[in-house]
């Protein structure tokens, strides 16, 4: 706010604000200074993603039905870092929602959660879990399903796929490289990408020269505050959800 | 029933019956008969299947966590047969239900089921629905997403991952040749097999052949009329899910 | 011969003799007797290389320039079946040779052939070698390179592939499941089928309803013993070039 | 030479020079001046290509007994520029060349060399052929066999296998995105990068780095001119096999 205030350009990694009351004011300050403000949805710049959601666009599968998305890290972060993370819907799916609303360029109507704690005791204990199944249905009826884990041994999955009236697309790991060992047990390849900073290296990259891109040029910010507060309201209501156990309705 | 009553071994195809009282009858008539009796849930004699259970069961990817089963058909069958199947639950996902309490060896405690119409209206307008998103907690905690379409238009998927505490096992669609096209376009393979007949010609001849076995050599049925019930309570549940739009907890 | 003789019709497997003099002996006696004989090259009836052969007559990749064979064996024969066996060029590349002659649709002008003895000291005291590289050059000015090994650690490995003026066919090896592990070393997957017998077992039995269809319907055999004698004539100046270590031409 | 005598370190691209003479030449004026030289064999650098290296040499498939090299342009250079190359063997070759000598630590002791022009009667009337296959023979009797062509419809295909006495390596090619299409034609994944500036971006940039590494820090560099005149024989005596279409013998 005090950045929006200054009239400089923002550049703000998600979420906006662990409480959406306080990134909607953020929101309103980008909107009144009218200063330049991207969040840092870098899976959108992702080589893999963006090719599919062109292709998506282009029509190559037909209008979109479903959409399968699978997240998980190689390894849960210190309890630390997750009593102040705002929980895992808002510190890990908040990325997956943002990837449902950008894929299918529909809202939700209803979202359902559900999670455990199967990895480590302590993050329960810090209120907590570290998987999750949710799914989310949006206004033209598709259906989205996520899930998630704090713990995947072989590394970084981050896969979806999009099933349309016409085929499928999927977004397949991204692996260190193409070599194929052929032995007495199996034929076998790389793991994925170990973490977020070497899977998403490149997009990375082509984020920050949007930005770039977006101050020199003016050009409009392809991931917006309104994004960023849209992504957390789900997350607040799968939080809801899970926490309820019940079915939460989002608003028009 | 009949065929319990004069002693006979029987096969039974999925559903046991579109009801669960008579169902349980049917499972009571056979348990007082004595009867072989197996169910059609031919998907556990899939050789991949059989192999993916087999090495979860030795232990190779530690604890199961997560399953995500995706269950789609090329096309849907007439609307004349949608109206008599029962509906989508009980007449096609009662197979996933069962690759469910399969592979996790472990029962339902809650099922949040919900769908759309979206490939012909004219099932909507019989009462059913065309896609299905399906979350399942188990008495362990384990999450279970299910994922169905009555239509992919590049063939049968039927696929399934299991997550666990030290890696995932996936079991892919099988497809009729190892051909690899590489082209100015791209580089491509075969679709899935077109359908049931075809992607499971090893399931049905294993399953016959292990019914036979059942009744010759006495050798306990791997898919019992209990199995039948099990998976059929599911469908009963998830299609109460879907039409109240809530969780539904189940018996103990 | 003496089948011909009686008019029976013959099923005969590879190679049709160790030396090409019998062999067109046994043509003409076939021919002289008018009755049916096939010759055993199962693999044109395996439902991968069918399919590309297949696509290729259809124009998929434009006019074939260039032909990769890769064809290893899990494991050498005895070396008392070796001593018999004619060497490893009629034994074990004659299906080679039948694949060139088959996939091209053309006939080899000259054939260059080395290998070497890596496996086992006992075949080169039988005087033959275990691995071998071979490179024809055909009529039309086309190359094909076939690798041999009697021993991968990983099963029988068959592949080949086409290099075509618009593009490639690649026939890759079958596994027995679609199972994949992802674990903390590697994402791996089947190794290829065994051996023949599980590999060529829908080509055995195509080929073999094949044979039953020429004898009754006096349907022309695909595999007659004219392409039996082709193709050892190919093994025999394979031989003859190893041992002279030159190339060899082919009388056209 | 004259960035020897003037004591500069050198980076040089392959071909050290198109006659063997003035390679040596250069290699004595190197080592005279005891300045730094490195060739441009930026395969060696590839993540794929290093990681297959680092494997094999941690055993991790035994002795390796076969190599087979898959070396394609996706199209042809100009005909000006084929006239002026050295020809093929010393323009795109000595690439694969090089791949030998590294992959196998392994030296050469007969090379068999043939090819053909079939993309462009131009390449012909320059003197030159498109494709070419080559089988070496290394001291230790392993095999080696080298398929290339000036095109490929799908791209830059750059791929090699190593057969051991424990299994198989494979390096495959790189794709720029990880995107998988499922239409009802077929499932489909990207074409190989487009050509060497896609594909060898990331080993250009390690190579490059090892240069100045090697300046700056003394150490040995570790493509040497001498594997560039090692890299020059084995093109010279391809050439002169084709050219007499006869096996040429290498001193040692």
């Amino acid at each position: 706010m005090r950045a929006a205030a200054a009239g400089k350009a923002i550049f703000c990694e998600k979420p906006v604000d662990l409480t959406l009351e306080r990134a909607k004011a953020c929101a309103r300050a980008v909107a009144d200074a009218g200063v330049t403000c991207m969040i840092g949805f870098q899976r959108r710049f992702d080589p893999t993603f963006h090719a599919l959601k062109t292709r998506l666009a282009a029509g190559e599968i037909g209008d979109p039905e479903m959409l399968i998305v699978t997240s998980r890290d190689p390894g849960a972060p210190p309890v630390s870092y997750i009593k102040s993370s705002g929980g895992i819907f808002k510190d890990m799916l908040i990325h997956d929602f943002d990837i449902f609303r950008w894929i299918l360029e529909d809202e939700a109507v209803s979202i359902s959660a559900t999670g455990s704690c199967l990895t480590d005791p302590a993050i329960a204990e810090a209120g907590d879990i570290d998987c999750t199944a949710v799914t989310i249905r949006s206004r033209r009826g598709r259906l989205c399903q996520i899930n998630t884990s704090r713990r995947a041994a072989y590394g970084y999955d981050q896969r979806f796929e999009v099933l349309g009236s016409k085929g499928m697309l999927q977004a397949g790991n991204h692996k260190p490289t193409e070599v194929v060992a052929a032995t007495g047990h199996s034929v076998s390849q790389d793991k994925p990408e170990h973490f977020f900073l070497e899977r998403y290296r490149a997009a990375y990259a082509s984020e920050i020269a949007h930005f770039f891109d977006a101050v020199v040029n003016k050009v409009a910010v392809r991931t917006t505050i309104e994004d960023g507060v849209k992504a957390l309201e789900l997350a607040e209501a799968a939080t809801l959800s899970w926490r309820e156990n019940r079915t939460v309705e989002l608003a028009k």
